[in-house]
């Protein structure tokens, strides 16, 4: 278990690219602040190429794009292929018919290294049943670990099935992250950050893309834990403000710790 | 008085479509999630109509359009008007010249079920003279509850006219939510978190549009004035997260005991 | 030393224009709104020109346009120029090709009063060689003095160079500002903040602009390290809340005494 990853960011500070949706934004740009990132948003099609060059990763959220934004992530899609710079794709809301046939239409022109959805968004790429319910996860009965090996075979990636369990799946291996927080679904956004996290990850993961994903949802997933176990209440105001606090503060031990006394 | 429209939201979680402006989007997103609705906000004109139809209301907010934008506004109005989805209408600073022309076009074209804006904006729909200055509610002379009864009743709709005092009528029915803070004032983004609260409570209010503005305003203004009295000092940053937190806690009980409290 | 401009702000409540990204421009707005500004955000071409004769100041931020946007942005600033408001050019991460070449040719165009940007961006627009790296400051040797003042001298204006050491200069006069926290550079969109407080500053400075942006950069440095300074940890989070809190309440003698204590 590599949580040394989370160090190597705060040293590294690797440049992650990120076409991100307006609505989270913020939290996404602050998120990657907080655990050591430098994160760059640009939107201009002229320079998407030359701001690739001095990334080190790369995350395209599809949370609210007009059409008229699908070449320039097209052409980010590709670039990141060219430069050999890990891509992530948050395919939100895919179950969406419209989506569907967008981000089908990237995956069939872009290889993306990661997938990171929720579980109704992973079960529509995989083309399974299931009660998605606009941006949130909705209800189903396939079995969750299934579903990321078979998006990530089909897809030849590493996808990140995200809630209450993280499924990870590289089509070979598979692993599950039980750490996390019922406030994560609460706030707007989380599932955003993890996305870009992933890409951080990867960037200083030398290739282990596994275990990069692996190591996002975990350390994500206990941070968050660790900080709502000091929240009295559900709250979710205060909650993204002690994430951000803690993504910059949290050690490789006390995730150690936390996950230690929870097993 | 329906309080209980709270506890509905909460259980049926309805998905609210908002075209948000840019600026305040994050806590519009995160209010509807804390109050237990579920926000979806696109941008693309190809999937208004499927994602309204699985949205149970709808707000439109005039904040920062561009001009290119405005068929999809008028899409989203059409296309929510002919599936009977609430609409609710937030005309930023609408005392401006240019503005003024566009939502009146709007309004000409779409039926509103609701229009929620302060003194300004809402005297300027009515045509009646006031200082408006930007997005702040200016000042002036007018009767207010006979400025929102006369928008009310020229465009067939249910009136919001929010600030220390909100007016609310239908052009027969008329009311005042007398709760709040002064910090929803110095908190940018209150007024668009309220108009899409609106959308949320029509949407399980069984077409009871003018209760579900009168709760809509009153559990908004009374978790704020609540949040506000824990506060010691006038703290914009605290106020937003603590509300975030509170509308996600509150409780119809401690609504009523804090009406009762006032009275 | 103006530190009445603060109670200037809040007394004439002056409204600020922006061009902001959409990154920040929550925070932005926030921030402008603590101090006692009225920002205002539009994106339409066709209300700019009203909307700029209701405003004291204007920013414009280049952290995240599009190309389509330029004309926007051109008209933007030919019609400060032409009423006579003061104008703030922040140049985002402008050591990058793409982006040099198009604020080039905006400061060929139109006259900023002020630039505000970090030691990479002044230096790069100086045309001194500097290890940029995307949004943030880099490495360098130069004399960040010296690059203030030729920037100030090329453009006939007021920079700002912000960092751990603020450097203001215009081009004659030159000053420093060694007040401060490292939070500024972990929390997204402080340097944004900065530069429409600029505008704000210079707004209701009676054409001062040099005390303006002194002023500026001081009051919102030792408001920062006032914030910081009652934080027990480096927390991102809790600082940017405690900020816009703080904003709001800070009085000059906090500042002035804040100031005395330190030298």
């Amino acid at each position: 278990m590599q949580l040394e990853l989370l160090d190597r960011i705060r040293s590294e500070n690797p440049v992650i690219f990120n076409i991100s949706n307006y609505i989270t934004v913020q939290d996404v740009a602050n998120g990657l602040n907080s655990i050591g990132a430098s994160p760059i948003m640009p939107s201009a099609i002229e320079e998407a190429s030359e701001m690739l060059q001095i990334s080190s990763g790369a995350a395209i959220n599809m949370g609210s794009f007009r059409s008229n934004e699908l070449p320039y992530i097209e052409k980010v899609g590709q670039l990141a292929n060219d430069l050999n710079i890990p891509l992530v794709l948050d395919p939100v809301a895919v179950a969406m018919p419209y989506r569907q046939k967008v981000v089908t239409n990237l995956l069939d022109h872009i290889h993306f290294d990661f997938i990171r959805g929720n579980a109704g968004e992973i079960a529509a790429l995989a083309g399974i049943k299931w009660q998605a319910k606009g941006i949130d996860a909705g209800d189903g009965s396939a079995d969750l670990a299934e579903v990321a090996k078979k998006v990530a075979q089909r897809y030849n990636c590493t996808v990140v099935l995200s809630g209450p369990t993280d499924y990870i799946s590289d089509g070979t291996h598979d692993t599950t992250v039980t750490h996390g927080t019922p406030l994560f679904q609460i706030h707007v956004g989380s599932g955003d950050m993890l996305s870009s996290f992933i890409a951080a990850f990867a960037a200083v993961s030398k290739n282990n893309y596994f275990e990069a994903a692996r190591m996002a949802c975990l350390i994500f997933a206990t941070t968050g834990e660790i900080v709502a176990n000091e929240l009295v209440d559900e709250k979710p105001g205060s909650f993204i403000v002690a994430l951000l606090d803690k993504l910059h503060l949290v050690t490789t031990k006390e995730i150690a710790d936390q996950i230690t006394m929870e097993d």
